[in-house]
């Protein structure tokens, strides 16, 4: 008999990414069609379900081979009935995602939210492959994140576990308000969007910094500019490490975790960044939770979602 | 065929505490004998050993009745292994000591540190029965804490998970250098330790305080000029508050418990104080994350430990 094949699906608002994995996390082969969000909810099932066929066949195996289906989707989830409550990007609400695939492809199906996905991808058969607890962080627009301890994913009791971006961890003083409500998540200064407000307000005051001849500033303008020696753009980079760091130090008290694995756009700053997290999370987490813990970029980039998704049909 | 028993072992530095429990973790009988600290490593061995045979025989049940032995106890240890490599207050080093007593009491031995153990006792039979995930401070000379996901403990890499006393909260404006040699620890403010400190700090800085006339301060002390109208006390009691329930914030958002349980001494000034931690808790942490979550007091006292311990054999 051969080889068991493993089916992961990442759903966007644009494209449907889907992938088949070996019982490694390898994937064999990738395909991506379009969401076609605005066709309503039934035209994106049945696409997720159209996808998953085609990708199989596209790899050469056949369907009976596939031992089962996992997607990973933005939204409100009811994970154990995968049904998908709300998402903020797509057109789909109330939706039995689960239950309809299990109909149509005739597979076990296991849905969850896609930053738990990418960390179990990551924590499977990216940066923490062989680590039975690792913590990821994604840094993009938001700051993401995903918990995964003994090789499974944490969801918690209202699925909120591992919401990193909303950790508390800017003092009252300094804090602003999150998109949240809540005042000092995480986010507010470790996104890539905190980095650019920071950066926004620094212009603004008058600072001096390379950055008042920049017209429209990114997150990379900023690491760019700090990596060149801007003192400006090096306090607001230091500040984002800082806090991501400070937060780091408290995960590892709560969980102590083997690995913590940074991925996102913010992370390609690189060693420049890493050097100064891992500073703060040394200076601020007792011997005994750091001792031995690495903090390691993400190695596997977009293909994270469409990994782990696959994974979660082993670790679920 | 008769129900299984359950034995837990409870070891201090002063005595060693038993228990019988059945399998819903209702404690049927207790026994308490010395420790013998001074006469060794081997004596104190041999008296686990004997107190856990004696109390089941005091019980009045069969040995044949016994599914597996726990033991909960302070120190650095070798979880799998079951190995004793330091304790601050027993004369334990590198002690095997779930070796010594599978041998000499024919069944299955589970060995945990004591504040993982007692949270595994309210999880199971106290504060959190029925609950599969919960989080546990006990705020005391210091602030210790457990983790329970699915019904089990977390140990982490290092076995430092639920070191909750060291989450780093307290700002760097304010902080002070924690026993364990960082700066801000949970543990320097909302620990009876801490409270008495700023009680005596206040004192010291002539703050107006009925704690001026109290001779030696206790944290009972503090907590009860605080219920009598005292403001500085008030104060005090609201700081140790504030940074407790903006530690659970961060808590709840890496794991979404759905019960935090609170007990030690400190906790016994109840609701006066859990309404604080309640507030400082919802106005810190994202809805998702705190909806029906509760903050509740333990349940168990001091049974926590032997009953959790006996708790391992089931949940280990």
């Amino acid at each position: 008999m051969s080889e068991k094949i493993y089916v992961g699906v990442d759903v966007g608002g644009t494209s449907i990414k889907v992938g088949v994995c070996n019982q490694d996390g390898a994937l064999l082969h990738t395909y991506e069609g379009p969401t076609e969000n605005d066709k309503g909810s039934e035209r994106i099932l049945a696409n997720i379900a159209a996808y998953a066929r085609l990708v199989v066949e596209q790899t050469g195996r056949s369907w009976a081979e596939v031992e089962g289906v996992g997607v990973g989707i933005a939204g409100f989830l009811d994970i154990p009935n995968g049904v998908i409550v709300s998402s903020p990007n797509l057109n789909l609400r109330n939706a039995p995602l689960k239950a309809y695939l299990q109909e149509h492809l005739g597979k076990e199906v296991y849905v969850n939210n896609d930053a738990n996905v990418a960390a179990l991808g990551e924590a499977w058969a990216g940066a923490g492959r062989g680590v039975a607890d690792c913590v990821c962080y994604t840094l993009g627009t938001g700051v993401g994140g995903g918990i995964i301890i003994n090789g499974r994913i944490v969801e918690g009791f209202n699925a909120a576990a591992g919401e990193l971006g909303h950790i508390s961890i800017v003092p009252d003083l300094e804090a602003i308000q999150c998109g949240c409500g809540k005042m000092g998540c995480l986010e507010t200064v470790s996104s890539a969007t905190g980095i650019i407000r920071m950066a926004k307000d620094a212009v603004a005051r008058g600072d001096q910094t390379s950055l008042a001849h920049v017209p429209d500033i990114t997150a990379k303008d900023v690491v760019d500019a700090a990596k060149a020696g801007d003192e400006v753009a090096a306090r607001i980079v230091n500040r984002a490490a800082y806090y991501l760091g400070k937060s780091m130090a408290v995960v590892a008290v709560v969980i102590n975790p083997e690995r913590f694995i940074i991925g996102g756009g913010v992370s390609k700053a690189g060693e420049f960044l890493f050097e100064q997290i891992r500073e703060v999370f040394l200076k601020y987490t007792p011997e005994a939770a750091s001792k031995n813990v690495q903090v390691v970029p993400a190695e596997l980039g977009n293909s994270a979602g469409v990994v782990g998704a696959a994974g979660l049909v082993l670790r679920s």
